[in-house]
């Protein structure tokens, strides 16, 4: 059997979970009406930075590494629908390949190696197309990504004029086999989130006051690269102090991380590892001081009390647009508490989250699905039709609009959680002028909040039969927090893991 | 005056490093009789990861970064020939940016920040063209990168059709300013190549035998980033032990520095970190025990005299095809030496250099320019025209038709100098069954180096006017390597620096 492994106490994920994929693709395609076709999709290319030879580190491209697990640039890759035979088909490498690339695999050793049928040269696939998918329809994959709004296009090759092609056929089926996660890739997101966490758990005992944001970033790729063998991040690292943590992409190379970390600054660190192209997605916040004043601790345990109403409902059937309103409203009970908000009479807590209050303290959504991309495909599948599912269009209103996800909550769906509340100068100065919202807000009250940045809290969760698991392991409890940063052990025992008895409560 | 830092500790880089640039491109345009003309560059593009949102870390286009260093994604700049006055232009962001992405700098904040003439928005960018412009050619940059192959296209524009424009004129002015470093611009690869090397003398005391190559990249990129801000390699690391250092550009997705590193292993790392987007290339090999063994030490001498010997011609006047033949003459001594080649009776060294039987064991080129790309422009400048310069074209035969320049060395030029002597199987066959080549190898003690990878060692060095200053600062010597593997304090003392000492020798 092969497996992907990167050797010494590195985890191996076995190939068997891409060949489980594709029965799933075919078995969705079967139930979808089509047995008889053939799936073909083209595997990312190597690329160069601009006109230079600079080449890019190859990622595999996502539907390509899903259904094959290939690590090599330029494949193709055909599954027969009827009768699951897959063939790959690798380049013709120039024997000086050896030189300067390596050796050159023969088309039997990446057999074995992807536990596919068969693997040809790619210069005879459209010859292969010919003889063996003629009779049948060449499934291609083409469709709009709901989070980029890009375009997934096909390849074109001459072959396809003398072949029956279908370009909308597969997209819908390709997300939705994506969105549930099977056993083993479940077991992946368990151990890419696991020594995120960790990693997370070793830059927060780093941290000092003085230090550079970016020595964070630094601290977390080389604990998850040397310890796990991750050697991507599965996005850019979002390391923010003082005022930055309100700026919800903060990191990117024109605000690179490059602040100096003061005593006082609350940190807000989003960051995840990825291990044979699946990522994590966690974030901790917590004081460089290593201690909570009382007005951080306060946010703070708002934001964790609003993860706390999420995992209270966070269950099959349970819709998201629910989750993430029940997050909103207890942003909201902090705010409150703070007297940044002033309750007005008549006006309910529930009445707030309608008037889209929340969306001025967390104008992001709740979560979404993860997996080999950060915002994993599936959050909004407009030709999918299922009278079990629910794919609405998207909402309006703050917070409400950048929902990447309006799925009902079904098992194996793989989510992260991750309310927050920010001090974010232009979304409260429209609330302020707003005249429906402008009354609830102290404009004082808030004016001593400028510039303190703000709270996240990201968990990676899986949704189970009847209920869900955590598979995040990082202090969310303040006095966790502060205990860690000090030097506790962590995780403290296996019996006592904060998430475990979460879980515990939340099902006895 | 603005500058470029990431704060505590690191390099400050003056912004007056790019309106220097800009002043020599203006010069050279001049000399080349251009002096009424508008230069117009587009600036690099923010991108996203096939169809997805995953946003690539951005780095700035090459060319752009030389003569404006904006950090930020989609940017125009635009320099008068004729009076120096330097016009950027900004993207135009939506208010949203400020939730997103950040405070959203304003035209007058971006002109303080690069220290240009003037800062507009790009959708003002045609109507500027048409006023400003109109009168006098608009030169592009339009041309091929030699190590590449691929060509830098200019952007396209509706103005540009109610305007003289010129995409021949400017590429290779611009490629041999950038060929020529200025004062500051050798300032800051002096330091990127310090840092380098500090980065690889922490690497070099972290081995042991056990550990997966990664772990090695990992702790270099740990270093130079936590200690020196440098978040970008200038090149995908190659850590390879074994027989890895047989493969030139090992360490690719392909071939991922996943091997584990044996007691009686030798390791080639060559990494380079980047900062401000100015890289450095530095090659150390030394044996994974930390002690040489004699046969070790004989092959790392003669890679160590093949620099040795190049270093002692290095200066303005020089053929860098000599320097190139310089080396292969060292590398074939010692193979003498280790009596993997054979003498014949009548043929001299320099017969065997001309045969390319150097080639065989040193397949690539000696070195390459090097500065804001790692395979810097200018090696091939089939436009340029000077009685005092040397542009030939590619040369033939294994090693020569590697090279990636071919030009007579002159002060400022930066370049690495990295001979190498690898046993790979694919040169070592074809040369046995050569006519030529075949007798001169003993085919029963090559097989004994078979599988033993090579050794590698790469400087970067800038040529001064009377010889050259060598950046690098990495144990070379045997005995130095192994002290510092085993500990010793690195540099030793300010007196005692080799590459000082060597250049001191030279110029005695």
């Amino acid at each position: 059997m092969s497996a992907f492994t990167l050797g010494l106490n590195t985890y191996t994920v076995p190939f068997r979970m891409h060949s489980e994929n594709r029965e799933r693709v075919i078995a969705n395609l079967k139930a979808a009406g089509i047995s008889s076709a053939t799936v073909l999709l083209e595997g990312g290319k190597a690329s160069e930075r601009d006109d230079t030879d600079h080449e890019n580190l190859f990622r595999q491209e996502s539907y390509f590494h899903y259904l094959f697990g290939v690590r090599e640039p330029g494949f193709w890759g055909a599954i027969d629908v009827g009768t699951g035979r897959t063939v790959l088909f690798c380049p013709r490498l120039p024997e000086e390949y050896a030189v300067w690339m390596g050796k050159i695999s023969t088309p039997e050793e990446f057999k074995v190696k992807y536990e596919v049928d068969e693997v040809l040269f790619s210069d005879s696939l459209e010859g292969h197309l010919r003889s063996e998918a003629a009779s049948k329809p060449l499934l291609l994959n083409k469709g709009k990504n709901s989070d980029s709004g890009s375009t997934y296009e096909p390849p074109k090759l001459p072959a396809f004029a003398d072949l029956e092609t279908d370009e909308g056929k597969l997209f819908p089926v390709l997300c939705d086999s994506r969105v549930f996660k099977s056993p083993k890739e479940l077991d992946l997101m368990a151990h890419v989130s696991k020594l995120t966490s960790l990693s997370h758990v070793h830059v927060m005992r780093s941290v000092k006051p003085g230090m550079m944001e970016y020595q964070l970033e630094a601290n977390f790729s080389h604990y998850s690269y040397y310890n796990y063998g991750c050697r991507n991040m599965g996005y850019t690292a979002i390391c923010a102090c003082g005022p930055n943590p309100a700026v919800l992409h903060y990191g990117h190379a024109g605000a690179p991380n490059d602040r100096v970390i003061r005593e006082e600054d609350m940190l807000l660190l989003d960051m995840g590892a990825e291990y044979h192209c699946y990522g994590s997605d966690i974030t901790c916040s917590y004081p460089a001081s290593g201690k909570f004043t009382e007005r951080q601790a306060k946010v703070y345990e708002g934001v964790l009390n609003a993860q706390r109403a999420v995992f209270e409902i966070c269950r099959p059937g349970t819709s998201w647009v629910d989750c993430h309103k029940a997050a909103e409203k207890e942003v909201i009970k902090a705010l409150i508490g703070l007297k940044v908000l002033r309750e007005v009479e008549g006006v309910t807590l529930d009445d707030m989250v309608e008037m889209r209050l929340g969306g001025v303290f967390m104008p992001h959504g709740l979560g979404h699905h993860i997996g080999i991309d950060t915002h994993d495909v599936g959050g909004y599948l407009e030709g999918a039709k299922s009278k079990e599912k629910n794919y609405p269009n998207r909402l309006k209103g703050p917070g409400l609009k950048s929902l990447r996800n309006l799925r009902i909550l079904e098992e194996n769906q793989c989510l992260t959680v991750e309310p927050g509340c920010y001090f974010i100068d232009y979304t409260i100065d429209k609330a302020i002028e707003d005249d429906e919202l402008g009354k609830f807000i102290d404009v004082e009250v808030v004016a001593e909040f400028r510039g303190t940045g703000g709270v996240r809290l990201e968990d990676v969760i899986a949704i189970t039969a009847d209920g869900f698991v955590n598979y995040t392991l990082a202090p969310r409890g303040v006095e966790e927090v502060e205990a860690v940063m000090a030097g506790a052990k962590w995780p403290p025992t296996k019996d006592v893991h904060p998430e475990l008895m979460r879980k515990k409560l939340l099902t006895m």
